[in-house]
């Protein structure tokens, strides 16, 4: 049975609090170690993370040079991948690429009313790390995510690390890594990867930011470094909010929702309806695809522990209860999705109508599939180019208008005590 | 004697990067007493935040309410601050409104070739929390940056929170705060104000971001309710380099040098100069300035320990140095900052030629002053607009488009082992 509730039950509002402040994270500690990794590979370089690769990864490499992949290595990785993946990954390729191109954003120069010069102007970070996990979450979709908008923002060395664990790896993420246009891949994981790119090592150059998702011990890593370089957001368990009207069919709405919960056993779906005969078409349909599906186990337990279906009135009524949710991901399978989206304040991604799946936004749409998880759409956005540019603040004065700026800026660095900023000002107007 | 660098030492490389890597702050580990006062303010609320106050601000109040500061204490405090400081700050709040207001970004919507209809759309984060030192670090101009940018964003309600030790407000933040258009403000601080923030009492409602400097505690706590809420970077001792050609007068450089210095022992300021003869000029006017300086102890203080004098060959030889220093704030005092200007790479701001000396970008210039320290240029930018917006992505596929579409999202959801989510198209195309 999934949770089930009406926003007219008395009890409705705080069984929605309980809700949307739900831990769904088991939070591992592994700070202590992975300090020790950090500090290790930042005094060794490549030695130590040699080292940490034999011993998390089964993995002997007699150097670093032999962890970075040729060239050739991933000519017969693409060569591995079927013609129809591959078509799909050049097409995926192209639509983020697309999209991506229109966040470029303009530099701005201009005069103001009494002649001062300001701007701003932005330029590429110059070296970005991507973290891509090792296993069964090494997903090629997540390193054209993660390296396309950094090409498009014009970033000029793109390193990507993933863990082989005993030397598996993905063909498809070196297909994807080629086809995004990475510099330089290394096949290595965890902490010590992420202290690699951050501190650089003899083999390995620094960049300045590191992005993409991991385990644990990745996150707490990038934590660490958060500083010294930059880093994304550190996500969390995906999860998707469907709003549907009465006009839906169940057997769609249950695919995405368990789509979703496919992800993970802490991965949340949940579905907001006007319609209580939907919602109970909708926990049928669920429970009889769960009984298809290969991954039956993971989505299975998602549902139950974190899934949810809340009946409203009105569709008025289920937009306030969205915005507190803040979804990563929100569909609005209703008609009229247009008036719906006008009342939308905090979301990562919208899909709208019914031909819209989310798992369209995942692969193939062109909009980026990280986004904000766990509430955080209330104050952060997707990845974007964004991420892989910084602004510079551009001020130029004259001595005319220094003049007329400068009392006010002397009264202020005055009135707060920093006479040497007053001073700075004041010398150059001879008073 | 100020560190002396020549770029065609032998050992010059060596020494720039002990000076890149040298550490300014000792960093006070306050983590465990942070931790528990969060756990305690989430736990107990008001009555937990009461205590604390008391306890480090010597201040006590039988309720939250009382630590509400009201309009009319406002009021008071406006009137206290003389006319030519309330213009200035008035003038400095419009200027700072004007320049920020060209950030706000567009929303995007758009139908690419194939019919599928796309977008970018921003909202405003719903409220955010503004820190203000208390103290003599209690700056009115850090009101304005950070409330402003905020204001023009959107933000429905802005939240300050500013520690009074011994019951003490600096009446010029008040009037700061009016001035920005704060919507409430409690004299609160350290950790426990910014779990109020994150978290919420009884009598201070959660927001959804917090941004503005603190010390150590501040700074801890900020980093701690991260996830919950967003924070802005953690700012580190301010700094600035000067480039500086010949045709400089060095009394000038030498007090934006020490206009930097007076801020912090840990402030850094470096000159980089083509001529050997201005180097020796700066240094004397430094040292003559130094003592007729209220803040001589720290700015001398910072000079020593962290200054630098760093003569090349040309200015062409400068930039790449000033690339890699990344610095916080770069002043260009040379004949033609903007052919210099080409070459920045990572800064977070530029004061362009001989009348721009760096406070008026402190105070009046209208650009922030909240900018990225300790060479986090490389990866990050001054405090905009951005920082207190969102971005929501907007897919739309009809059931024609979606079938254009649908086959690569399939291929790539099955490649990557992710059944259903390769089913929530299929299943839409029954196929």
């Amino acid at each position: 049975m999934v949770l089930s509730l009406t926003n007219t039950a008395p009890d409705f509002e705080a069984q929605f609090k309980a809700l949307l402040s739900g831990k769904r994270e088991v939070s591992e500690d592994v700070d202590q170690i992975v300090r020790d990794i950090l500090e290790d590979v930042r005094a060794r370089g490549d030695e130590a993370v040699l080292e940490y690769t034999e011993r998390f990864d089964r993995l002997q490499a007699a150097s670093m040079a032999e962890l970075k992949v040729t060239s050739a290595e991933i000519e017969a990785a693409v060569r591995e991948v079927p013609a129809q993946t591959l078509d799909a990954l050049q097409l995926a390729h192209d639509r983020i690429y697309a999209h991506h191109s229109r966040q470029v954003p303009k530099d701005d120069r201009y005069t103001d009313p009494i002649g001062v010069e300001l701007g701003s102007l932005w330029t590429p970070v110059e070296a970005v790390g991507i973290y891509v996990p090792g296993g069964s979450a090494s997903y090629p979709s997540s390193v054209l995510m993660n390296a396309v908008p950094a090409k498009v923002a014009g970033v000029e060395r793109i390193v990507m690390v993933v863990p082989s664990p005993d030397g598996v790896l993905n063909p498809l993420v070196l297909a994807a890594a080629k086809v995004a246009g990475v510099s330089e891949i290394y096949r290595i994981g965890g902490a010590q990867a992420v202290a690699a790119l951050a501190y650089g090592t003899g083999t390995i150059a620094p960049v300045a930011k590191i992005v993409g998702p991991g385990n644990a011990f990745v996150a707490a890593a990038k934590r660490r470094v958060f500083g010294t370089v930059g880093i994304d957001m550190i996500a969390g368990p995906s999860e998707v909010l469907i709003i549907a009207d009465e006009g839906n069919n169940a057997d769609w709405l249950a695919a995405d929702l368990l789509a979703q919960a496919e992800h993970d056993t802490a991965a949340q779906s949940i579905l907001i309806t006007t319609s209580s005969e939907l919602a109970d078409q909708v926990e049928a349909a669920v429970e009889s695809q769960l009984k298809m599906l290969p991954r039956e186990e993971v989505a299975r337990a998602s549902w139950q522990d974190f899934g949810a279906i809340i009946l409203v009135n009105s569709l008025d009524e289920a937009m306030p209860l969205s915005n507190r949710i803040a979804p990563e991901h929100l569909e609005l399978a209703v008609a009229d999705p247009e008036a719906l989206l006008k009342k939308v304040r905090n979301a990562g991604a919208v899909f709208m109508g019914h031909h819209t799946p989310e798992a369209i936004g995942d692969y193939i749409g062109g909009s980026n599939h990280v986004l904000p998880t766990a509430r955080s759409a209330r104050f952060s956005s997707g990845l974007s180019v964004l991420e892989f540019v910084k602004r510079t603040s551009i001020l130029k004065c004259n001595s005319d208008n220094l003049r007329a700026l400068g009392p006010a800026a002397i009264a202020l660095g005055e009135a707060e005590g920093l006479s040497a900023h007053a001073r700075s000002v004041s010398i150059r107007l001879n008073i």
